[in-house]
């Protein structure tokens, strides 16, 4: 059973009503909610939590880690970001949800300024499914359709991905890379765009879709991990070294 | 469960006793022998059947087709290989197995010539695993070693791989990009470099588990297929048209 | 000087005023035009020549090919699609553009169906640059906008791009990769999308900067071709072979 | 004319004679003096500088910056790092060799640990190159065989290449992607892996053609640069929002 730990920054949900009125359980709760419909086994955790509710116990017994993040993505410890870094790299997954983007754990696996434009300004968004053979997108049409969402728009400064799942189209005229996945050392990441505090995005039934899929085609590869550093031939060197 | 239609040419086996001594039941028999002991529904097809073993029904009833040929390429009739093609845009995942590198099915669904160096002489062969996230390589080490094997060599003449999953390292000096990923239309397609007819290669376990990873991770997507030709416009293009 | 020829059809010029009203010396000729103010040696060929234009002689002194195509794909003699094929593997660029997408060459060099949504409805395309690093948009903005395209939408059914260069946001909710880089053997491919025989794209002068930039980038890389076949060693096989 | 800095740690230059007698005027002052040959206005910068060397004036009249570094990552300031990965992200070519894949510039831009294998043992690299196509491998034969050479050898903690365009045959038995395109926003990147102070690696003319070629390559592309932050829509929104 996949092992699945949700993060929220958890503020919006304590400071805006508005935000309190979409997500009463918060972003973190609607999400697990839906999760653990599936055969996963779902924890929340959120910033203001010892550790950011993520100990050495909690990373190492996560499979897979969602991160929803806005407005307090320097309050994030150094060190924690650190921990995070060391277990996707150990293999552990991760999916960086919306403004995730400029979260320090998705900046410093993509060596890029994650910046990109955006607009808040009720408007349409199509997200068209580029790669219709990938998993994350099982069971989809061929695009996902949101009557309101925030706008983020291209250039998005991140490194071309290993995969282009989804395209998002806006109303106002930007298009946007919006689920793209990365390799990094034993662990994938998922970037997926939609999912603004004040919109009820994730309790859409195709957004959720994408997320539980992305949970699974993120899970660890169960296997024998690199060994680094100094390493004796494998084959003889014929007496001339 | 998923549905496996083991391809083979199977004329190795009718010509040469040396080949039918290593694979008594035949390449594709050896191939499902080990396939069967997964969660997986498994056929063979061969060459001289009729239609080659792949009429319209097999072929809509197979999820993975994994493919061995060599020295009968060009009697693959041209009608058979364009309804392979048909299906892997459909969906339908595809292994190419070694000297399959050549086959018309793996030509024209990558473009080029496929071409490569080549030697007989048995020597060593190691695959080195290049990218450790993948669920192609669950359970293995870092290489898998053949103690004897034909060798391949670059240059290549593949498109870039959308994921190089494997390399191999040959004793006479030679490396050669052993495990590539590709995506096309709705279907996946894994090429996989052993398994010469006179090396007893696909009884090896590690080289068994690759292909038995390669049939999950090649499975079909199950979703709504993409519709082309002529679309009405999803947005009201506001008289100006 | 890099040596260019562009082919078109020329069927719609043919028979179309509307057409002939917009490109007198027909989409060729506009094109040519604008590649003769760079540093380039310009010729044209068409559908009609002998062989198409498309010689041996003009191949082997073409160093980047353009393709312009629409409604006689099927007249293109299968011969000379080879001949451009293997052209192309042996180093020749290719630039494929517009409906040229559903050419017998840009097909068999991609391996897939490279099918689309498609409506004329004059409707607006913006053309979002998603990898400003690349040499393609040396010179542009942000985005290049058309009053008046032809709208081609996702999916696209093309292998992934190598390089993803351009996404499309179109008026009536549709995205489109619209600039695309393969390789191929030793030659390098470019789509780009818009240049619908009824507008005049080809006077818009960022779409001739990308075109032109394209010629560059597509140029031949002067090397030693790889050599294929049988191997000798290059490394002593030690008496086990 | 391309602006080139060459940047060297220069430390293995001051402390050991045997370092001293193959690169006399550094390992910088080798690279500096082959790329003086093209048509380039080349510098050298050194860690023992101030602000090693890399002040912002001479960053920002870099084009293309090469890293040499071995044994003082750790004495390179953080906040000068910082100020190479601005002037990357905003279009500054890096080409990295050999035993700056541990540099604190390259992991910050990879995102990831950058490890790999390694062995001194006098050992033959042959460096095969496997995208023919590609400018960096102009002029080239189809490997690079260097007589003496430290070993790298996978998995190398990578993220996967956007272009892999060689890669390593080792004596010992082991292989390495050994030369790697990224793009990382306006700037591209080239890791390349031969140089070990203690062989003439430099010296060679082939090793010498890539490392040219590669300037020539990572060049900055000349454009608008991308606008980021809050957008104003560019079509209407018709009064919904």
């Amino acid at each position: 059973m996949v092992k699945v730990t949700v993060w929220n920054e958890n503020r919006h949900e304590q400071k805006d009503q508005e935000v309190r009125d979409v997500y009463p359980e918060g972003i973190h709760g609607a999400i697990a909610a839906f999760l653990e419909n599936e055969d996963f086994e779902v924890r929340t955790a959120t910033l203001d939590e010892a550790e950011h509710g993520l100990t050495e116990e909690v990373l190492n017994s996560t499979d897979v880690l969602l991160w929803w993040g806005h407005i307090a993505h320097e309050e994030v410890q150094d060190e924690i970001v650190e921990r995070v870094k060391q277990r996707v790299l150990d293999g552990m997954g991760l999916i960086v949800l919306h403004s995730g983007h400029f979260s320090k754990i998705f900046k410093t696996l993509m060596g890029t300024s994650c910046d990109l434009k955006w607009r808040e300004a009720n408007e349409k968004e199509r997200i068209w499914i580029v790669d219709p053979s990938h998993p994350i997108v099982e069971g989809l049409g061929e695009y996902i359709e949101l009557e309101r969402e925030e706008m983020y728009g291209e250039h998005f400064d991140i490194p071309a991905p290993d995969e282009l799942v989804m395209v998002s189209w806006f109303q106002g005229g930007e298009v946007f890379r919006s689920g793209c996945t990365y390799r990094r050392g034993n662990g994938k990441v998922f970037y997926f765009r939609p999912g603004h505090e004040t919109y009820p995005t994730y309790y859409n039934v195709e957004v959720q879709k994408v997320i539980s899929n992305a949970v699974k085609w993120a899970k660890p590869t169960n296997n024998t991990k690199p060994v680094y550093g100094n390493a004796k031939p494998l084959e003889k060197l014929d007496g001339m070294n």
